[in-house]
Formats: structure tokens, sequence, C-alpha cells
């Protein structure tokens, strides 16, 4: 029910083909929606970009391509989270993008990128979470760069790159085993840091549990921690924060 | 060494009172911070506001005391965490303002507040975490708002507050026991929220890990997850992400 | 030993054919089955319902086909458990009905179904447990309804349908990640809840365990909750819960 | 904003005091539970019984003695949770009852109980929880029963009382240590049971978290399970399945 | 270094071939095992009866029938545990008696078999565990017999054969899931009982974590309780208790 | 009912007192202790042993005084757990012995104790745990030896004293921290060894978890383990094993 | 940037083809590694041991070959972890050697090698793990030495090759289920033991983490721990230590 | 029985005071310790260092001052761990040195010192820890430095005292919270490292476990790791590895 249903109603009532206590019944009866068109309005400006989105995983590969088919159509534009090369082929459209580390297939990216998200990883294990991360921010709108394989364990060649550190406006830091990167880039500025710890790792790495926590406990403060190889997530997070910087 | 240290060196070098050898020497042994002066002093920038906060936990009282004064002597304002009212009565300085709940002294609260952090608690046990989160992103410079004890078990409580939710840029979310509230309040939103796990709870809250696991687990995506009861973190993070809106 | 056999017994005693010690000894050893035929009986009544259901996953596809088959000579009426549809094809009953997403197989369904069970899933993930739910009480004799993908994210959508939830005798809410989903409807009705945790997510939902100990620990009081993925336990629980309406 | 100020605004519209802009948007942002007065209300008449519930340990004695008697003086009765027997004495209201193993205070217990719940307890340590349990399904307006200290370890203790088993409407079970008696009750009734684990046991009991999983992993179908020592939990679910046999 | 060696020791240096100092040597360096041979022979009493069992998991299937063979030939029987059909009919020895459910091989059973050792289990899915347990007993000697499927929501099963468990010397229970029927078992007997979890179940199962602490918490004193699905050391430790009993 | 009164009943059909309806019915509703009377009356022997023990911990000590004082009464002995020194003040019985590393206090200790059971414990902090294992098997009849002391750090201690080991029929080991102890007993003896882990150590000693795990998951095959800190089942078993071998 | 670069621009800026203010530039921003040459060279000199080791787990069968091919042309040796023999045919270098049972592949070997690692394991499958520690040692260039299977449950093997003990400089224990051997060999010597536990056992052995928590609450003191399956961690380790006695 | 012992049991046999018969004998039973001497004197020498040390924690005051005296008067020296002001005014020694932070007693204290153990602590609350290490490897004969409060939030503070890290031959590294500190100062040096996981942090620090999971799954190959808060461990360890430079 939109305004105009509201209005009609409104009208009809002060036109007597509508009596009070028929009024008040449709009025209560609305459905949640209807009603609350100002925040569903407003609501759907953001839920624009997430829509877009398809989670590949729990899906049959027609279904995939079904749906982002039809998306296609709406709206010019997809993002295929978690998907195979499989997926890529069937869909045969020159116009969609492969990411093979990550898994995602991006189709319509905006022209303008805007701000600045700096993705950094500690190893290689760590890239696919944190090209979803990259390709995600990117994809809503945000421009973005990288900064792969530079962990702790060899933490020069993560000071040679301080300049970059200072450009972004936000920073994903990715990491799995002891997941030790984002407290030293924390320290090391103070844009917000989105630290995403990945399942990287073996025995006592607990699946990322241990990179998980060890994030949380970090001795820098005000650090923003998203679920195990959740790139996604990460990539989500981050261009809201960046956008910020836009408004 | 600042930089009229490395122009004295070169200049030396110039004139010959310091050979080639020795020049280089010199410039190999130089400790990193001296080196590294433009980091540091940008960094000092943003440093400047976080060793005026002191943790008094695990320190006497009058060590607490002591360092607030000298603090107060250097820049006219100091945030201690975890205090006690004991400490607010040993500290006798009636500029600083104490929080019995959070357990904060705060003192030289900035006059202008910018941008606006609303912390959104769900139950009344809850709440001294959320005034920690809030007096933080406060005392930092950002204008902060409140909305206590609307959790999931009255959510209409929440919707007739979504003016509120919508006038924030930033929205701290603080939950035990199940961690619901900040689905879905990321849910009604579009701004970055920040989720607040707290030890409320007993039998399977497991001290909160299981608000903390339901956080990280959220189907909204893009949520800043932060350690269990850390209030003081999330108000920094959220008056990073805040400040990001004011540049 | 049944009714006949201890009237056979005490006429045996009482015409001189069986001593006093005999008698006595015959009585201690009786099984316990045999003796307690009041409780046993009244327990066959509800027992009736429950050998009818075949758990299929550790059997082979012959034995389960077989076990059905017997079943359906003795009552015509049979319900199987995570089947595949390969078991449904060697069955080759067109009086079965397979129902994919759950791996169930119906047959006999009860004419007259009675009270009302709503099942509620939050995701599209969930929907083999939901319907594994929705199928078991529907097979044990209640009206079913179901509302699927109504997750917390998108927490309108719910409330658009408020009037189904006020219609049910009990609601089952199914709900994987951060399991926030029955809180928020426990707070919507003040009907029987039957919470079920699905082992949906990855990372930090530990296998289920997240969305289990959030249920368990809702801010809601008075929900029940079973096992990880169990929908058939739910299903058993409403249906006895919705029975209760009708007696 | 109840049925009258929406007929108001109506009739402020209909007779032109209103224009249809400002309706619309007056519309627009009415509070959630105004608009909601049918679900409210209809939520009301459950929620009626559970205002009345003071949860006493988080509350300094003054509070709680104030906010019961606010109470009392609204609709004579309340019921106090995890109370002290100080906060009893300084209560001084001799229409109030207290009970000591469990730390309950109820006050206006209704004349008429309603069809029957019996709390199971497996051992003496248990008591404090099983009290919990059957004083808030009474004070709710359920009959109950107990049957105290017939853990698995003497089985036959619970044997002899079957009759008593077979009255019960619902059944609550309380055990800590292994937890194994729900899933003995539960095979021995087809009343739906609800399982209480407790922190009682040391080692791996782990705080009850084993008495608990064992409860979840029970053999017997359709158990409902409630959070560790969470007796008032396990009373109101008990109590609205009881009631549902009364409608 | 037997006792001739050291008879020869003392010889030499009683009659001058050996030094003082060289002696003293000699003894220092002794292999322990040699010089400990009481307890060594004693000890291979026992270990006589070990050797002869082949853990087949973690070995080819060439090297398991190798060392069958050659055991076969050095004592005439031998136990392979936790084999495969495969490697039964690459033994190819009519001797030997293959167990499908536990994978064991059987070669050389004792004619007379003492005491009495019986196996209960709780559900079908864990007669591969208890038979198992019960083979292994067998081959060390012991009689044994066996009670399936009698878990604890059929409990009216076990009680009708309660003349079993009370002519058993020894009583190995196994379960998965809840794990209650030790404690069951162990209420009705006076008898030693050995509890083995096994990792049947989902969810709360926790791979057979939570039968095993359930079985640890029994409110039943004095059981003995093995690793998770470790059939083996309860045949092992139930044949060790029995044996006692025929000393 | 005992014997007596089903005799009566018989005799009371017989002689027409009694119709078949109604002696079929008496029989039906027999308590199920009293039909069972050869299991009971069996049972009674050994029970007769254990409720002689009165746990302490959860009583008051008039409570613990007046059950001991009745037990006294009854039978001139008793046993009671985890006691103080200020239950044995106000007992103020001489013919009871208080333990104070244990908090045990005995009466009526048996004159004659039979076959051998030794208590062998790693570190001094284990004591309490290895002196209730020993009192509890002496004072249920087993004549007990102990070895205190011999933990793995200095493995020699054990290993001179292994006549000790050899003259035991069963052998109870404590041990915390990393529960090494029973394994290396086990490798040196063919006796049942019954293994108790302590929840000594901190760290990842986890409350002694990780000495349980260690002990369920020893090289020796066939070793019993019990709950954390329980030395009083550990004696109860292990006296249990040890009658076998008297019988 | 090495020496020559900084040497280059002191003489452009001592002749005057650099400005001060260019000269000052030009070293703040000089990138970590290139001004930190002291360390990074000191460093490379261990470096040059690391890098060429290939982890060769989550790279392609051609990517490892070809790295393993660059590596042998710069430095005429490499060390491949977790391969699998189809690797070592692919790579097709009969100076290469391979380790079935732990997968490495060493090439270049050097000709002496120093001190002494004795890599000790407890049971035949903790062998993969021991190998990989003394193939990463022997790389590394210490000379080492083995002895397997010597477990606890057979702790006289291990005391008949005390000498062999002695004579290490560094001991490696490798151990799986119960963790035990470390703290006994910890017992016997007072050489460093750097401990190593496997993921070998099943039930609660969880995967290693019993043995690794066992070994970190040795009551032995002193004992170096790495993470679970770490065979190569612990071969590093051990070089480290044993080059010291070397220098 | 030391070698004079034996030495009088061989001229006994020789000169025909002892039978082959009894000779035999009394070698077979000799006690372990004293046949064993070759490495009990051996041991001796290192065991010589940790007798000294007392552990406080599980002892009263009275018992820790006699032991120290006793150690005093026999060697003159001792080490208290864990000790309170109280026990160190009660021992009233001024020889002896109390260090408040870890509550160690240190007396006799080696005058020459070798080598250098550098101990590195990440924040002001790891410092007991730091302390307990320290002076345990002081104590034990090893010249020992300190670097405190330099944790990764501030990493620039660790890189300004590189040169300290270069001068050490062992370096403790002591960090709670996320335990990162190892992993970079590990990739800064070719030292070994020995990590220490402190208890401090809250939330998901899990008391410690996040800290030394971390430091297991460190990214540089090579670090060993004790227990958490384990101090004293870390300190022998360090000061074993420091020795193997100085023979």
């Amino acid at each position: 029910m939109d305004t105009k249903t509201v209005q009609a109603l409104l009208n009809d009532f002060k036109e007597g083909r509508l009596s009070m206590e028929k009024a008040l019944q449709l009025l209560k009866n609305l459905p949640f929606e209807d009603l609350e068109f100002a925040k569903v309005d407003h609501h759907r400006g953001f839920r624009g970009t997430i829509p877009e989105v398809i989670y590949a995983r729990s899906k049959r590969k027609e279904e995939v391509v079904a749906i982002a088919r039809a998306m296609y159509e709406k709206c010019r534009r997809f993002l295929i989270t978690r998907a195979t090369e499989d997926i890529y082929q069937e869909l045969g459209m020159k116009e969609a993008k492969y990411y093979p580390a990550s898994g995602m297939i991006a189709c319509g990216e905006r022209q303008r990128k805007k701000g600045s998200v700096l993705v950094i990883s500690a190893g290689t294990s760590d890239i696919p979470v944190a090209e979803e991360a990259e390709v995600a921010a990117s994809f809503l709108g945000s421009s973005t760069g990288r900064l792969y394989d530079v962990g702790v364990a060899g933490i020069h060649r993560l000071f040679s790159r301080r300049e970059a550190l200072q450009k972004a406006r936000v920073i994903i830091v990715v990491a799995g085993m002891e997941g030790a990167l984002p407290s030293v880039v924390g320290g090391l500025t103070d844009r917000p840091v989105v630290a995403v710890p990945t399942s990287v790792g073996y025995g006592t790495s607990l699946g990322g549990l241990t990179a998980l926590f060890s994030m949380l406990n970090s001795c820098v403060p005000g650090m923003a921690v998203v679920n195990i190889d959740n790139g996604f997530g990460a990539g989500c997070l981050a261009h809201k924060i960046n956008m910020m910087g836009s408004r």
C-alpha cells in the first residue's frame, strides 16, 4: 500500500464513501511494510545495492544463472559470491568478470568509485578472502587498493608501504594463523581498521577462532572485527565507513 | 633524532667533518622513531587523544590519581576507565565527572561535539557497557545519544524510536544473552552498526561468547563487532567512523 | 504375558495345580512389560504413532524399503526421515509422497488434521529443517502452515504476516546463524514457541551451537528448544502441545 | 496513540482542520505501538502476567521492595525471583510468601488453578531450580505437583509413582550431573516433557553444559529443553502448554 | 642381559678376570630391561596376550596380512581390530572369523572361556562398538553375552532382562547420544560397570563428548569410563576385572 | 508390598475373598519396588554400604551431624565426605576419625579388610583426592596402601617401589597437570588401573580436563577413568574390583 | 636501496647535485628495508636458510616444481614440505631425495652437519611428524638421530637407550594421544626438550589438543612446545638451539 | 645404594661372605635410583639447581620459611616462587631479596652470570610474569636484560631497541591479550624465542588461551611456547638454551 492508497482511503472517508469504523479497521490492518513507507522507501535506497548480490554456494548452477540474468534485466548489474568457474561459463556474459581466487562474478561495475579502501593480507593463503572483500567494496562503489603478503614475520615489507596506509580512508586487514597483522597495522594508522580472521592454519588455529579471538583482543583500541572468512561482510562494512567520508 | 640532526649530519659530511664510512654508519644506526619522523608526527596527532585515557583496573588508587593529575597538568583533560568512586573521591577535582554505572571519570570534555553516535542497549544490565561506550565517544569529541532497554522481547519499543535511528551517523548496539538486537537494528538502518556483546546472562551465555558469536553471524551484512564488554573500544571505533563524516 | 496368562496363573493356583511357592516365583519373574500392561497398553496408544517412523540415514536402501513395506502391510502408513530420492524410486509406491528438501517420504496421511502448527524459517537454507518439522507434525495429525524466509534482517516481512502468527496454536521457529528469530517471534505472541537451531552458517556459527545457545538465552521467557537441525523432534513436540488444545 | 487519537485525526481531516499532506505525515510517523493496537491489546493480555515478575538479582534491596509495592498497589499481586530472606524481611508483607530454597517471594496467588503441571527433580541439590519452576507455574495459574529426589540411580522410586506421571498434563524434569532423568521419564509418558538442566555437579558437568547437551540429545523424540538452572523459564513454558488443555 | 650374564660377571670378578672398576662400570651400564628381569618376565606373561592384537587402521592391507601370518606362525592366534572385509579376503584363512559390524578378525579363540562379561548397547548404531568390546573380551578369554538395543526410551526392555544382569560378573554398557544407559544399569546392579560412550548422535552430541561427560557425571558411584568409541579398551578392562573373580 | 502381602493376596483369591477382577487389578497396580523384591533384596545387600555415606558439601553442619548420628544409631558406622573440621568438632564422637587433607570423617571401620588396593599420587597437591579414594575403599572393606609423590618428573621413585605395585590387586592412580602417571603405571603392571584426574594445575590444565582427556587417551589399553577430583568414585570402583578377587 | 645508493645520495649532496631539502626528503622516504640494511643483511644470513623451504600443500604441482627449480638454479638446494610422490616424479631430479612418511623432498643436503638433535617418537603413527622434524633439522645443518616407537606403555624401551639421550644436545619428542612421553623424557635429561603434539588419536584426543595441553602442563619445568603436527617448526627450533652449542 | 655399597657387595661375594644366589637377588632388587647412579649423579648436577626452588602457593607460610631455611643451611641459596611479602617478612633474612611484582624471593645469587637472556614484555600487566622469567633465569646463572612495555600497538618502541635484540642469545617474549608480540620479535631476529602467553585480557582472551594459540600458530617458524603465565618455565628453558652457547 503506497502513499496513493492511503490518500485514496482518506479521501473516501472524507467524502463519506467509508465509515469511520471501516477506515479505522483498514488502517489497523495495513501490512507493516505499507504503512511504514517512509522507512521502507528510505531503506530501499540502501537495499538497492544489496539485492543485487547472489550467494551461490547453496544454489544449483541453473538457479544462480537465472537469478543473475533476471537481475541484469532489471538493473544491469549483479555480484555473485562463492561461485565457480562453471557458473561463469554457464552464464556466458562477457560483461561479467570472474575472479578465480575468491570465486566472485561481478557485472556492471560503477564508473565512478569514491574514497579509498585498502585491503591488506598477511599470507598468500589469505588472498581469496582479501579478494572477496576488495571486489565487494569495489562493486558497492568504493575505490580500492591492495597490499598482499605483508605478514608480521617480515614486517619490513609493511613498513616500506606506509604511504599506501596513509592514503586510505579505511583499511581492511585479512589474516589467519595468529591473526597479529591487524594489531600491527592498527598501531601504525588512525584510520578505521576492519579485521578479517581467516580459517588458514592448522592445529590450534581452530578453524580461524584463534585469529578471531586474537583480533578481538587487540591492544589497539577501536578495531572492527567480522566473522571468520567473511570477506564480503568486511567489504560491505568498509564501504559504508568509506562512504561516510563522501557525504 | 629530528630533522635538524639529519641536516647537521649531512652538512658535516658535505664539509668533510664526517667520512663517508662514518656517515653511512650513523644513518644505519638511526633509531627507528627518529628517522620515521613523518609518520611519527602524523601519528602523534591521533595518539594525542589516546594517552589521556587511563585504565584504572590494574593500578593502585594513588597511581591512578597521580597519572590523572599529571595528565591534567599537561593537557587539561583525561578519561579514567574502570574506576571506582573511591578514586573519584581521592582525586577531589570538581572539574571531573564520575559515571557510576560504567565507573568512568571524565575531565575536560570538549565544547564542540561533532556528528552523531547513538548508543542502544538491550537490557538494563547492559547499561554499564553502553555508558562506557557513550562516555568514550563523547570524550573523544562525538556528539552522542542513548536509547536504553529496547531488547527484542519488546521490539515495538525500538520501532517507536526509529527517527532516532535515522538521525544517527553511527549506531552502537550493546546486548548480552542472545545478542539478537544488533541484527534487528542492522536490518532497520543503513548506517554502520558497531555491535558490543556483554557478559550479561547465565548458563549457555558462556560469559558473553554466545552474544559475541551471534553478532559475528548476523544475517545483516557489514556489522562491526568488538570484544565482550568492550564499551570503550566500541566508543573509539564509532568515534573514528563518525569523524569520517566530518572531514 | 498378557492378562489371560495372569488369569490362568491365578486359576491354576486357586484350583491347586500350582503351589504357593511356585505361584510366587512365577509372579516374581514376570517380565516387566507383561505385568505392566496397563502402562504398556496406554503407552502403545502413543507409541503407535512413533514406530511408523523410519530413520533412513544409517540403513541400506533395501532395508529401508523392506521396513516401509512391512509397516504399510501392518498399518497402511509410515514416515521415512532423512531419505534420498533413490529410496523413493526403489519404494515405487504412488501412495507415498517424497519431500526433496527435507528428504522425507510420507505415506498414509490422516484425513482429519487438528489444531494449527505454524512453521517459520529465517533463511532459505533453513528450509530443509523447517520442512522436516512441518511434515512430521502433519503426519502425526496436526494441521500445519508455513512462513518461510522471514529473517530478522528484513523483519517487516514477519510483521506483515502477524495474523498468521495469531491464528497458530503452536509456533515452530527454525533459524541458523545468529538464531535471533525465535526471540523476535516470542516477543510478538503468547503461544508456545518451539525454537530449532540449524547448522546453517560458518565460522563462529560453530555448526549450530551459536544459534542453539542464542535461543536458550532468549530474553523471552518460556521458549522450548530442541537439538541442532532436529526438525523431526520439533515437529513431535509441537504436535504434542497442539493436541493439548484438542482434548 | 489509541483508537480515539486516530479517530480524531480522521475527523480533523474530514472536517478540513487537517490537510491531506499533514494527515499523511502524521499517519506515517505514528509510533509503532500506537498503530499496532490490535496486536498490542491482545498482547497485553499475556503481558499482564509477566510484568508482575521482578528479577531481584541485579537490583538493590530497596529497589526490589519499591517495585514490588508499586506492583501490589496496581494489581494486588507480584512474583519476585532470585530474592533473599533479607528482601522478604524488608518487604514486611504477610500476604507474601517466601520460598527459601529457590529464593522466590509470591504474593496474590490466584484461587483457581487449572490443569496439572508435575515437577520432578533428580537429586536434592536440584530442588532450588525445581521449586522455582513450580512456584512460577503455580503463580501463573497452573495447578502443580512435585516428585523430588527420584534420580536414575534409584529408578524404582520413579516407577512406584507412575500414577502421578499419568495424571499430569505437562511434566517438568529437573536434573544436573548426567541429566539422564528426562530421557527416562520421557520414555514412560506421552505428555510434553520440559527438561531443565542444572549446574549441579563438578568436573565434566561443565557448569550444567553436560546435562543440557544430554537432554538435547535424548533418544526420546519431542522433549523441550530450556537454559541451565532456568526454572522460571520452564515454569512459564509448562504453564503455556498446560493452558492449551484448558481452552 | 639375563641372569646368566650377571652370574658370569660375578664369577669373572670373583676369579679376578674382572677388576672392581670394570665390574662396577658394567653394572652401571646394564640396559634396564636386562636387570629388571623379574618385572620383565612377569610382564611378559601379560604382554603375551596383547602383542597378538593388530590395529589395522593406519596400516596397508599387505602389512596387516603379513603381521597376522607371522603372528599365526608364532602363537597360532591373533586379533585384528578396525579391519575391512578386503583384509579378510586377502588373508584367506578359514580358521579366522570376520565380524563385519566392528571390523574385527579373530583367529585362535581359546576353548575355555572364564567368568562372564555382559555387553549392553543402547541403540542399533552403537552395535559396532559393542561388538568390538565383546569380541575383544572373548578373544582374551572371557565368556561373554550380549543385550542390544535396550536404550532408556524403552527402558522396560532392560527390566525384562534383569536376570541376565544379575548373572554377569562385569557389565559393559555402550551408549551414544545422551549416554544415560550406564547410569540406569548402574542403579540396578552392584557389579562393576564399564561405560563406553560412542560418537553416535548429531548437534550437541559433540562427537561423543556429551555421552562421555554424562557417564563421568553419573549419579551412580564407582563406574569405569573409557574413551569415545573405545570398545577394544572396554573389552580389555572388563576382561581384567572378570579374571579377578577367577583367581 | 513384601512376599507376605502377595502370599496373602493369593490366599484371599484362592479362598474367594477376592474376585479375579480385583486380584488382577491389585497385581497390576503393585508399586514397582514391591513386585521386584528379588532384585530389591539382592540390591539392598549392596546398597547397605552406600547409604552410610553422607555428602556434606551442600548440607548445613547441623544436618550432617543429625544424619550421621541417626546412621550411627542404626548401623554403628558412617562415612562423611567433603566435611570440615568444624563438623568433626560438632559431631564430638571419638569413635570417628577425621582426615584433614580430604575432609572425610569415618566411623566404624570394619576389622577385617580384604584384598589390596594401592593408591598412587603424582604430586603433593593431589593428596586430598588420593586420600579420599583410599579412605573410601578402606571404609567399604578393602585393605589399602599408599604411594605418594611419585610423578613422572622423577620416575625413578616409582620404579624403586615396583614391589608394591606387584602386590596390589587394583591400583588407583591420582594425577593432575598432564595426567601422565596412570599411563606409566599401566605400562608396568597388568592389574586393573583406576585413573583419577585432578583439577591441580593452571592455564591449559583447564580445571582438570587435560588430565582427564590424557588418561582417556592412554596408549595403555584397558584403563578405567573417573570424573575430575572424584576420589570417592575411584575408591568405590576399586573396592568393587578388589572384591571380585575375594569371592 | 643498498649501501651504494645511500653512498651515491651522500655524494650527490656533497657535490651539490642534491639540495639539502631534497636529500632530507629522500632519506625520509627510503623504504624501510633499504635503510635498515644492517638488520636486513644480518637477517638475510638467517633468512638464507628459510626461503629455500617450499610449503607444497596449498600450491599446484607445477607451481611447486617451478619454484623448486628456480631455487635450485639460485642456490643449489631446497626443501619441500607436505609434498606428494607425484610432485617428486614431476620434479625428476635425482639429486633430490623423497621421504614418503613425511612427504618431504630435500635437495642439496650440506656435507658437514653439526651438533646433535635426537628425535624420539611415541608410536608408529607419530613417525610422519617425527620424520618432518628430523629432515628439517638435518637440512638446516644439524646432525640428527632417531629413536622411534618408545611410548610410555613400554617405557623400558626408552630406558634401555638412555645413552642416546645423554649424547644429544637437543631432544625432540613427538607424541599424540595422551602426550605423556615428553614429560618422561624431560625427567631423565637436562637437555632442552622440544615437545611436538600430534593429532594421532580419537575421541578425547580432540585432534591433538589433549596432547598439546598435556605437554604445556608438564610437571617437568622448562620444556618447549610447538603447534600440533608441527614437525617442521620443531626441527627449526631444535636446530637453532643446537647451533648455540656450536658457536 | 651408592658406589661403595655395590663395591662392598662385590667384595663380599668375592670373599665368599655372599653366595651367588644371594648376590644375584640383591642386585635384582636394588632400588632403581641406586643402580642407576651414573644417571642420577649426572642428573644431580642439573637437579642441583632445581631442588632449591620452592613453590609457595599451596603451602603455609611457616612451611615455606622452614623449607627455605633448611635449603639455606644445606647450600646457601634458594628461590621461592609465588610468595607474598608476608613470607618475606617472616623469613627475615636480609641476604634474600623480594621481588614484589612476581612474588619471588631469591637468596644466594651467583656472582658470575653467563650469556644473555633478554626478557621482553608487551604491556605493564604482563610484568609479573616477565619478572618471574627473568629472576628464574638469573637465579639459575644466566645474565639477563629486560625490555618492558613494547607491545605491537606502538611497535616503533621495539624497533628503536633492536640493538638489544641483536645482543641477546635467547629472547623471552611475554604477552597477553592477542599475543602478537612474539611473532613480531621472531620476525626481527634469528635467536631462539621463548613465547610466554599471559592470562591478561578479558572476554575472548579466554584466560590466556587466545594468546597461547596465537603464539603456537605464529607464522614465524621455530618458536618455543610454554604454558599460560608460566614465567618460571620460560626462565628455565631460556637458561638451558643460553647455557648451550657457553659450553
